[in-house]
């Protein structure tokens, strides 16, 4: 990892004064030559220096041979010569004399082994030299505000989007020049455009930190196909959702599918899709699952950054059935629908009698003949205070000439008045007056349901709040050593880390148990205690309720025996003696270690919850109490435990204290622990508190610092 | 209900030789003078002859007082006259001379009772005539392809559609105008388009009855808000699925609960939206949940209307992220991406040695470079014959003036080839483009994602197999009187209906129970046998697992008394004894009879699986095997049946034949039986069958034929 201040860098790589094309090119179309065509066209303020030994000029600049030729410190260099020739074109600039490079060139990591080598040359080289990469293999960035086109995408040559406040990083180039066409067709502003390709340098995380602290940059649009590490994605969305500058993120890979295909594709790790669900969760980023949704909701949130924390939407349509629609989709979307107060409705039957005066507030096609209805109804609702969206249809009235004029009038004072008010029409409308209203202040959905869909995304979204992660000391002592320890010990482990286990103890011999059985005034439960034996059912090595000196000691012996003859090669540390505790609801909690994004903690109820219905929900560790209860809440079956049944609550206050503690406990030790199971974990009626019944610790085969 | 042949008579409906308007005017974009116009403009080839005592000519014709002036039969009456005139202007026709009517008129049903009033005349009249009627408060129709324009909408004023095979029915005017609208703009094809209004006559089961008989129509879309015939809509449904004429449907209020009135849990449970669910599932309807998807629905549908039976889909795209994307959304849909044989691959890779060559190809931007190479690899993979369809995404491609050529020649080439492939290009283009595209045989949406769940409903949807419904003589006798049955009849009813129910029978004394219970060699259970005691469990009135006589008649006499004193009103008809039972999956079956469509059968898993997860399934009575067997797999419990957790699997065949037969006796004893519920039903171990242990019938409270 290079070590410098990110941002103080990336200023002079996405803000360059100076500019060099390595493999600059007077042939339109070319990838040397396409950056400078666009960098000219658009009016770029800073320096061009055209490297290319075989000329002189190009696009009537003056050509340098190599870029020590050029006297002057380069910001930028952007590279679009052959992989092969990367390096040493490189290597002819001055030490010091480079700040940042963009290598379009593919033919690195992408294409298998000789590439990666390639890749790592480079790489070391900028490292040496304190040159950040973007790339290679990518598509280059454009800083929109400052002219800056370092891309060989032709998209901008056919038209430049306008510059606007919602940056976009991806690492697909062919996804980022579709983007930017998209982009351009939806006239949404962008900052800053940046396709990573294959991070051998600076990747996205780095990029969004970038935006996060770039003034021109409200909102973030991010495309990700995998991610290598886990901790700097973190730090960015926790930047980016500390600056209030939301981040949508659209991720492949979230079926089987998806992920082959995504594996296939990026060099990068797809990772387990549950868990960037979780990290998008707990760090406040929008997820988009398709490409339409990721653009809607980027330019909603660009459009109305101020509106206000409120699920009440109003609905006005022209037709009930599709304000039915609409309705269906809100409570769909967990959207409010509040009824209007008694005068609004009363002056809107005034006009309209056989209007629907609830909401969805059906105008009926009367509204068509008097739009100044449309207009009094909407301000009427807005005026209210009660409102934090108003979503209008309109069938095909904006393909009517009469009806335009007023059209634009009505969005035009709704914006005014109530800008802070998303405020969505879905209409018939070609796409120069669809453009005329977006940018009069609504958003234009041909569908409604989209419309709705795109407002509850915005309005349901909330900044997370980001617990600080403080490394001090930890509570517990490492478990050393590699593999499963035996659950004694485990249960001693969860035990220290605050986690409530079952009172145990282990016994040696026969009247060693009889002794442990004898301190509880109820049956006991024994256990053979082995690391190496996980079922222990499997083998005869478990024993339930047992009563009496007599059981005790016949169950320690048949235990022994069993597990002896069943397993004879396993070491066994004893018989665990606890006291049979019965009633509570079963949970599951338990710890995996990602790969990138490191320990994940899992919550779900015990049984055919977890084994058939799969009902369980993710948090990366650490978390804190509100994502715990958050947690519990997921899972579909919560109800069961919030009483219902005709049963009292469980105690959901210790379950969600359990889970922070097992999510403190698994990141402090994330060196040493590969995973935890705590299965069954009773959740006591309320009060009662949570009992760990069993546990299985597994070491970290290697035990190195995870990062 | 009017009783005559309603095919016969719609044909003159529909297509009619003579039209007379009622209300006709020179005026432009009034009621009676859009249709007058629009006849004149699209060269209707029948007569039309305006009535309206005030005007000699109207748009050249000559005008007519009043019906009988004029010396003809008339088909088709348009009436576009107030409300008040509506019957009046009507009754001065000849008995006979008209055939039908279509009523533009509002201010009928849909404003109160002096409307209802208005309307129930206006049928009167017209059953007394044998006149059809079409509204009122309706857009009216258009049969395209005869150029007939029976409608005041000035949809069509602004560009005619053209006329294709898709038949439009709406019971929603103000939808209807707007799809026509949306029709239009996307080039699809209309036989018919029929809005229904208040529908004092004909429904939206009529119009889709007769656009199954209509040749020039193969797919039907329905816009659906509420139905009164249920039979009727079922009719309509199986017809159209029978003659292999797909219908997609938009249902609206699927979140709306609707009245939960029944005293019943499965009536509880149901809600008005499953059972449309329900109703559509059975009889071969596809539903679409927003506007978009109901046309893109039908529109695929129209295309590919000789499609395969085929989940496998192949993908191309010029983005491997994309193509991921594209992969999640096939895998959250349900298709397949199987892997192209090694041949193909082969040959792609020799000339894109980066491509992905597994499905979704990644083809990656070289294939804009040659556009050969899709053409090529498209060709390649449907010559396997193992595709069902093709999803090519090519970003901004289309876009590109070098590109375009190839683009059109790809789609018309793959069309030409292999027209019964679907093929969806996803790419930004301009509408012209778009739609030139869609003209040669494909369809374009500009986000991939669309794409995939647009084919994913056409691939995936069969014709239903519906079972022909024959009144025969009923196994069982009806249960008489009212309200509800004791347990004992109850479960006596269920078991002479085949369905398998526990072994008991009811004492009324101690040493009757003794020797009841003495039968079968296991503990008894004991239960109150009471119609007016719906929850025994909570006044005393069940004892499980009683072993010996002393310990029976002990329980006898426990439930006397404790039922006695806390339920003293209560009419007691003795005491239940049964076997034990355990083991087995307890299931819950139920049924409950739903306004519309009667009654309704419910499958679930006992306790939280109901009561928490709501995870149950429901088919309208009577079904067959099949439709049961879907049941079962339908809830999200269903692998705990079928073997999960290292149990046997339960005997899913008799779980089928049970809800069978439960639907058999719901379905001939609907005129008695309001609701069943039969909680618990143990499905046993495979081979072992099923087991009712408990059961309530509630009967009709009036016990009339329900039709």
């Amino acid at each position: 990892m290079l070590n410098m201040n990110t941002c103080q860098t990336l200023n002079s790589l996405f803000s360059p004064k100076s500019i060099a094309i390595l493999g600059a090119s007077n042939t339109a179309g070319q990838s040397g030559a396409v950056p400078i065509a666009l960098l000219l066209e658009a009016g770029y303020a800073g320096k061009i220096y055209p490297v290319n030994p075989r000329q002189n000029t190009i696009y009537g600049l003056p050509c340098h041979a190599c870029l020590s030729d050029i006297d002057d410190a380069i910001d930028l260099v952007i590279v679009a010569v052959p992989a092969a020739h990367v390096l040493a074109a490189l290597e002819k600039s001055r030490p010091g004399q480079i700040s940042n490079a963009v290598i379009f060139s593919s033919g690195f990591a992408e294409v298998g082994d000789t590439g990666f080598q390639l890749q790592q040359q480079l790489r070391a080289f900028a490292q040496e030299r304190h040159i950040r990469l973007l790339g290679p293999n990518c598509l280059g960035f454009i800083n929109v505000r400052t002219h800056t086109y370092a891309t060989f995408s032709p998209a901008p040559l056919n038209g430049r989007l306008p510059a606007g406040d919602v940056g976009m990083v991806t690492q697909s180039g062919a996804f980022g020049a579709y983007a930017y066409c998209l982009a351009r067709e939806r006239h949404l502003g962008l900052s800053c455009w940046i396709s990573t390709g294959n991070e051998s340098d600076l990747d996205v995380a780095d990029c969004i930190q970038w935006l996060v602290d770039d003034p021109d940059t409200n909102v973030i649009m991010a495309y990700i196909e995998g991610c290598k590490n886990g901790d700097k994605l973190k730090r960015a969305l926790a930047a980016a959702n500390n600056a209030s500058k939301p981040v949508v993120v659209t991720k492949i890979g979230r079926t089987n599918s998806g992920a082959l295909a995504a594996a296939s594709h990026t060099a990068a790790l797809a990772g387990d899709d549950a868990v960037y669900d979780a990290l998008f969760k707990q760090y406040g980023a929008i997820r988009a699952y398709t490409i339409e949704e990721f653009f809607n909701v980027g330019q909603a949130l660009s459009k109305w950054p101020r509106r206000s924390a409120n699920h009440n939407l109003a609905i006005i349509s022209i037709s009930g059935g599709v304000g039915a629609l609409m309705a269906d989709e809100a409570d769909e979307h967990r959207l409010n629908l509040p009824t209007p107060p008694d005068e609004v409705k009363a002056r809107l039957l005034a006009r309209i009698p056989f209007a629907g005066a609830n909401n969805p507030v059906d105008v009926t096609g009367h509204a068509l003949t008097d739009l100044s209805i449309l207009l009094d109804t909407s301000r009427d609702l807005l005026s209210t205070g009660n409102y934090g969206a108003l979503a209008i249809f309109l069938a095909a009235a904006g393909s009517s000439e009469t009806l335009w004029p007023y059209l634009q009038e009505l969005v035009s004072v709704l914006h005014t008045e109530y800008p802070d008010i998303p405020l969505t029409i879905s209409a018939l409308l070609p796409p120069e007056r669809k453009n005329v209203l977006q940018q009069s202040g609504s958003m234009v959905f041909a569908d409604p349901s989209v419309a709705i869909r795109t407002l509850s995304r915005i309005m349901r979204h909330r900044p997370a709040m980001i617990p600080a992660v403080t490394d001090g000391q930890s509570s517990v002592s490492p478990p050393e050593g590699v593999g499963a320890l035996n659950e004694a010990d485990s249960l001693a482990l969860l035990n220290n880390a605050t986690i409530p286990v079952i009172p145990f103890a282990v016994a040696n011999s026969a009247s060693e148990a009889q002794a442990i059985a004898r301190r509880w005034n109820s049956p006991a439960v024994m256990k053979i205690v082995s690391a190496d034996i996980l079922h222990k059912s499997d083998v005869g090595g478990v024993k339930l309720g047992i009563k009496g000196d007599q059981a005790v000691s016949h169950a320690y012996d048949d235990i022994l025996s069993s597990v002896q003859s069943k397993m004879p090669q396993a070491k066994i540390d004893g018989v665990l003696v606890a006291p049979m505790r019965n009633g509570g609801i079963e949970c599951i909690m338990g710890v995996h270690r990602d790969a990138v994004f490191g320990p994940v903690v899992m919550f779900g109820l015990g049984g055919i919850f977890v084994e058939i219905l799969k009902d369980v929900s993710f948090r990366l560790a650490p978390f804190d109490r509100g994502q715990a209860l958050s947690m519990i809440q997921e899972i579909r079956a919560t109800a069961l435990l919030s009483g219902a049944r005709g049963q009292g609550p469980a105690d959901i206050p210790a379950l969600a204290d359990t889970l922070v503690a097992l999510s403190r406990l698994a990141y402090e030790q994330r060196e040493y622990i590969e995973s935890i199971d705590i299965n069954p974990i009773l959740a006591l009626p309320e009060g009662q508190g949570v009992l760990a019944l069993d546990g299985v610790i597994i070491r970290n085969r290697t035990a190195q610092p995870v990062n």
